[in-house]
């Protein structure tokens, strides 16, 4: 059986039970016994992480970046190991999936993130001079981490983006294994462990456990030790956390689920519709429809050229290669999506059934329902049918795909596709504002599928696709926020604030927002 | 009986009841009935208010700024009718209290908003300019507020700071009138609507109701026509409000409850004990100690000294006139919080019984306690009891003041008073890194009564101080940012953009984080 790593020890979890990971392309169990951690392996990690937390504040900030710089390195040094275990438990292509996009992405997020824990900006300092008054971010406290199956490396628990951003905030982890790749973790959070070993940070700065029943899931993000909690998965699992949580008046950051609605509109059909077939295909199908991103939903309007355009999707959808899904328990979701959406009235026009691809997979499906139909019974048609199959509502006019538009839950993404010679500007114009408010990021004639590492970035948006709208889990130095409270310091005496709150600039890089104005210059008398 | 503003009209409420305000001076009923609406009240308001919503969407945002300054002027030409009628419903002195200090922080708010409108630097416009990703924090949706019975201005739910933080946001508000001055607030929606004509915004930008059934409250916090909530009150009512709300996954903002602790070391004591007994006194006793930031909490490590300041507290609470509370509820409320405080041990050292003053009164009251008996009963023992009353912990020693702190829950601020000599300042280094990560705003040498209108205040805390320790209910712009949503534009053609994330700086001096600088120019070509 394989040791959690708490309070600096790798040693044996006072455990339940164990579990095994599974191969899901050969649908065949993983040699290593994992165990599903107690209460009193949570209970002992949280006291650990106190005592951690208390210690990193009072340590340069410089030794955090070092710590985020230092394991991008190990990670890369490892590399190849990484690529081979996550490649075995997620059945993700080893490349350039695995180690030539996802791990790269990974270790660009921690050196981003080095990068702004040094400049300091995402603290946002900021000094009223003639009051003396003066406020930062600073770290919430102990940040537990629930990492989703789809990424086995950049939203790890043990090193992907909540991992970061809390980290880079000034707060230990406890990441909590996602269960369908605990190897991949597992290594990581050795490298994690390593790498606050070689700069020097307190031992519990990183804490790994597995799985624990949902019960102490619950107690964890509820303790009164934690800061706050981060969670990508499923909405089921993600919202008994919310509850504890929110009861608790604990912040969590959930992402739970979303459908990404692409609208492409007549005139864009009509000017690059086999261009938009190809791009449609290629973004549903990619990673067999495992992104958070993934369109699972377009929106068109009826017409000749829809009509011609849905037969191309049908062809190109069943000419694709079926990929493998993640695990067989997101086959078995995938079969319930599937038919909870047909059971609401979508017509298969491709695809359905499961298999076809090698081990546990499921063939590529494109749905079809009637705006009307959407409409009547949008939560059904909602349904996320989260793998390599999407649905295709078909509005009779643009009032009806408004309708639509108005009966969408949050989603993260939002896309409308349109012509460039304008003749869609004003059917836009009429659906933006209404798309706009559903979801985080919009795009225009682009699919939703690449999530770019910016600080522009926003991967968030209305429940329930997130917790909360104010916040994204990617792109630094955003993210970050999500970690940190709000501390002000009122008539303090100088030499008590924090470094970054001092006259002096302490980096002269540091952007302040001082008496209104952002400055990068020291505090002084005006000369 | 009074009407409801509803959907740009003052119109009869769809009632199921009545109420009268009472004058606390004189314990008898104002006039003036108002309704008790039911949900179809609420309804209507919600639906009005999406519209609104989108108008508001639609224009420029000078329209909100001139609305800002428009409802500050015309607070301050019915300054007279609004001071005598908070006073007649609060017994808050008209003057200098609401007429010299309140009602111009209510205007200079207003003002303050306004010029963060004009100036953009608050909705945080980020730009990627070699992805071309673009994000700015754009409207939330219809804001629900609940305003306080303490502040009839400055946190009116139709003239405050979550009133004018949500409108400086873009939203429309429906506001929910504190049932305890039921009339300030009219004669304040009177002027906000009359105001939304003069500039022309759509008549639902504000709205008002005055009081509901609690299960309506919760109903319209959550609704999904609902953006957000803003609340301000009693803990128990608040609780209740978040639960509805986080279930929907609605974002809400509360002010819940905070004893504010003042830490007042040794030294300090012995250097300054005379200024600090009025000092502590004067901030106790302060609205009849009917503030937020009220100390209700002294922190003292045993000695002679410290003997012999709390017996000059006692002599300073004893000789304080007894002021007048808001209501009969907050009278009652502060006996049972005395009795709490006294069951769980608290020793009354002076006052403890209801009267003394005109109206509803309570004896300036001062309770001591031990550092022991706080850690063997810290919920106890924290109970608030607002109004004229504090309690006094005596810590055999720093450890058993830390272990006090330790035990504390979330709150708004923390005081320490150290002496100027240095000899407090080990005593200072102990126990700092535990109250910081327990308050919202610390001091240094100052009480906490005074809340700065300052762009660096936090008038916030970890729970169950407030909902959400990384947001401040106090300070422009920050305040702003709890009824924005983060929109990120990817790829979107540059005249589809807003105009704040358009290539042109629209103003000239908004500052936007521009790949990672923040900046006052136009993107463009480098030249």
């Amino acid at each position: 059986m394989q040791n959690v790593l708490i309070a600096g020890q790798w040693r044996p979890s006072e455990s339940s039970g164990s579990f095994q990971a599974e191969n899901p392309a050969t649908m065949q169990p993983l040699p290593d016994q994992y165990p599903v951690s107690t209460w009193r392996d949570c209970d002992a990690a949280l006291t650990a992480a106190v005592e951690a937390a208390a210690q990193l504040r009072a340590m340069p900030v410089e030794r955090i970046a070092q710590f985020l710089d230092r394991l991008a390195e190990r990670i890369e040094a490892r590399k190849d190991e990484l690529v081979q275990m996550a490649n075995a438990e997620t059945a993700l292509p080893a490349s350039p999936r695995l180690a030539d996009v996802e791990l790269p992405r990974t270790t660009n997020q921690l050196r981003q993130a080095a990068a702004a824990v040094r400049e300091g900006t995402w603290s946002m300092p900021t000094i009223d001079t003639k009051q003396n008054i003066r406020s930062v971010y600073g770290p919430i406290g102990p940040v537990a981490v629930f990492g989703p199956n789809n990424f086995p490396f950049a939203f790890n628990s043990a090193a992907g983006g909540d991992f970061v951003a809390a980290i880079a905030a000034g707060n230990p982890v406890i990441a909590k294994a996602n269960t369908s790749h605990p190897g991949t973790t597992r290594l990581l959070a050795e490298e994690a462990f390593a790498a606050v070993q070689d700069v020097g940070l307190p031992a519990a700065t990183v804490q790994l456990i597995y799985r624990t029943s949902h019960e102490d899931g619950e107690r964890l993000v509820s303790d009164e030790r934690i800061g706050a909690t981060g969670y990508t998965g499923s909405r089921s699992a993600g919202l008994k956390l919310k509850k504890a949580a929110d009861e608790a008046g604990k912040p969590i950051y959930l992402e739970l689920s979303s459908v990404n609605p692409v609208v492409i509109l007549p005139g864009a059909i009509t000017e690059r519709g086999n261009d938009l077939v190809s791009q449609f295909t290629s973004s549903c199908l990619m990673g067999t429809g495992q992104f958070c991103t993934n369109p699972g939903l377009a929106v068109l309007i009826a017409g000749d050229s829809t009509t011609a355009f849905v037969d191309r999707l049908k062809l190109a959808f069943q000419e694709a290669p079926v990929g493998t899904l993640l695990s067989k328990n997101v086959a078995d979701s995938l079969t319930r999506g599937i038919s909870e959406l047909t059971w609401a009235g979508a017509e298969v026009l491709v695809g359905g059934a499961g298999g076809g691809g090698r081990g546990y997979s499921h063939a590529n499906t494109l749905l079809r329902a009637s705006g009307k139909q959407f409409i009547e019974n949008p939560r059904a048609l909602q349904t996320e049918a989260f793998g390599n199959a999407s649905l295709i509502v078909v509005a009779e006019s643009v009032d009806e795909a408004a309708q639509v538009l108005e009966h969408l839950e949050g989603n993260l993404t939002g896309c409308i596709y349109s012509d460039t010679q304008g003749s869609d500007d004003a059917l836009y114009d009429r659906l933006e504002p209404i798309l706009r408010r559903k979801v985080g990021r919009l795009l225009n004639d682009k699919m939703p599928t690449g999530v770019a590492v910016s600080p522009a970035m926003n991967h968030g948006g209305p429940f329930p696709a997130t917790g909360h709208p104010g916040f994204t889990a990617v792109g630094i130095p955003a993210s970050i926020h999500r970690f940190a409270m709000l501390q002000c310091y009122d008539n303090v005496r100088p030499h008590r604030l924090p470094t970054i709150l001092q006259d002096k600039n302490p980096t002269g890089k540091t952007w302040r927002f001082i008496d209104g104005q952002w400055s990068q210059a020291d505090v002084g008398p005006t000369v």
